[in-house]
């Protein structure tokens, strides 16, 4: 039997064990989805590959499935950070399925001097990268951060992790990351409006910043969180089989 | 004096030229942006470059600008279509927004053996691609074609055409862009079920196409859209600076 329905929980996954529902999973799969006991979905929580998880309790308010079978390996991403100015709602979660499917392993709202967006609702995000993992056939959900200021976030930048820097300014000083090294890394991907000149001094400065073009086109800032990942995805990720 | 708003207009540019607005373009410019005589806008028409284009006469239902001077080049597309089955509305609206914005010369709604959509209402798309044009800053505008049939799309194939065949299941097949020649090309995207086993022989076989990868997890027809974009400008179009 093929199982369609694919469900995130954040227990441990193991022959046997049993796993509770929410209350929203539970009137997901038996109100929504109209599954009842005997049926059967993927679990996976990002840490314990993807197992088959068999309905033996079904009821309005919750339910326990229990895991009967390995199905998949777990599949982590490359250890990559999109860090990201949110925009408006729609595009910022855009973003976090985007860089889900894409395989970032942590998304990191930045503000930025030009972000317009003072706060983020980080649960609703976290959310999201749930249910775009579920969606997407992924094992593993990236985790959002909290909204953080760039300038305090460069101040303890890791030194071992390397930054694509997508300047649409500096399209002159544009390198490619084809003989760059592979390793820990971080996308930054500017506001609507750039980053300011201060930002932009201080980025090209440091020694763990790469200057990457997207192109001779504007690219809105969802587009340009999707195109960064494939270059990079292509270039140091996973994709080159 | 910097000129924020962009305008495509279906009429020639030249200097001297004056341009006609529609009724909704006066109600842009007047009614929302409280724009008066004597203020600019940049027009393109995606054939005369950009013109700074001055405004004469402003009324409610209409308005005349004229071209005072050519502010930027125009800029053509890679020779490159972008064939997609459509999904959800709102996916297929950002499918436009996306390709015009990673400069496809024309996108191709298509309709495949999974496809759910029976038909597009192609001026909506058309429109959408326009308004993408306008706030991206492009001075060129795709085409959308009217839906057609993948197979009877695939009977009249232009033979110097070279397909980029993003197909899901064939991962272990897939080639690399790098060695591929420039010229015609079109990017083939599935919809979400993928391609039927009729369509993937068919193009398998057929000697213009090339089966390239976009990684190892499954993404959205709308991601793997602006992937594909993304892989096919950074190796064969205008990417590479």
């Amino acid at each position: 039997m093929t199982v369609k329905t694919r469900l995130y929980v954040d227990q441990p996954l193991a022959e046997g064990n049993q796993v509770s529902l929410t209350r929203e999973q539970a009137h997901y799969l038996f109100g929504v989805m109209r599954m009842a006991v005997g049926g059967a979905v993927a679990l996976f929580n990002g840490r314990d590959a993807e197992w088959r998880g068999e309905i033996v309790q079904a009821g309005k308010r919750g339910g326990v499935l229990e895991c009967s079978m390995q199905m998949r390996d777990l599949q982590m991403p490359p250890d990559l950070w999109l860090c990201f100015a949110p925009i408006k709602k729609t595009r910022t979660d855009f973003i976090v399925e985007k860089a889900t499917e894409m395989g970032a392993a942590k998304i990191c709202p930045i503000q930025t001097d030009f972000t317009n967006s003072e706060r983020i609702k980080q649960e609703r995000l976290q959310a999201h990268a749930v249910e775009a993992a579920e969606q997407c056939g992924g094992t593993y959900v990236p985790e959002v951060a909290n909204l953080q200021k760039l300038s305090a976030m460069l101040d303890h930048w890791p030194e071992e992790r390397q930054i694509m820097f997508c300047d649409e300014v500096e399209l002159g000083a544009a390198t490619s990351l084809a003989s760059a090294r592979r390793g820990p890394w971080a996308i930054l991907i500017g506001p609507e409006g750039g980053f300011s000149p201060t930002e932009r001094i201080r980025l090209h400065n440091m020694k763990e910043a790469h200057v990457v073009s997207l192109g001779p086109r504007i690219l809105r800032a969802d587009t340009a969180a999707v195109a960064a990942l494939t270059v990079w995805q292509a270039a140091l990720g996973d994709w080159a089989s």
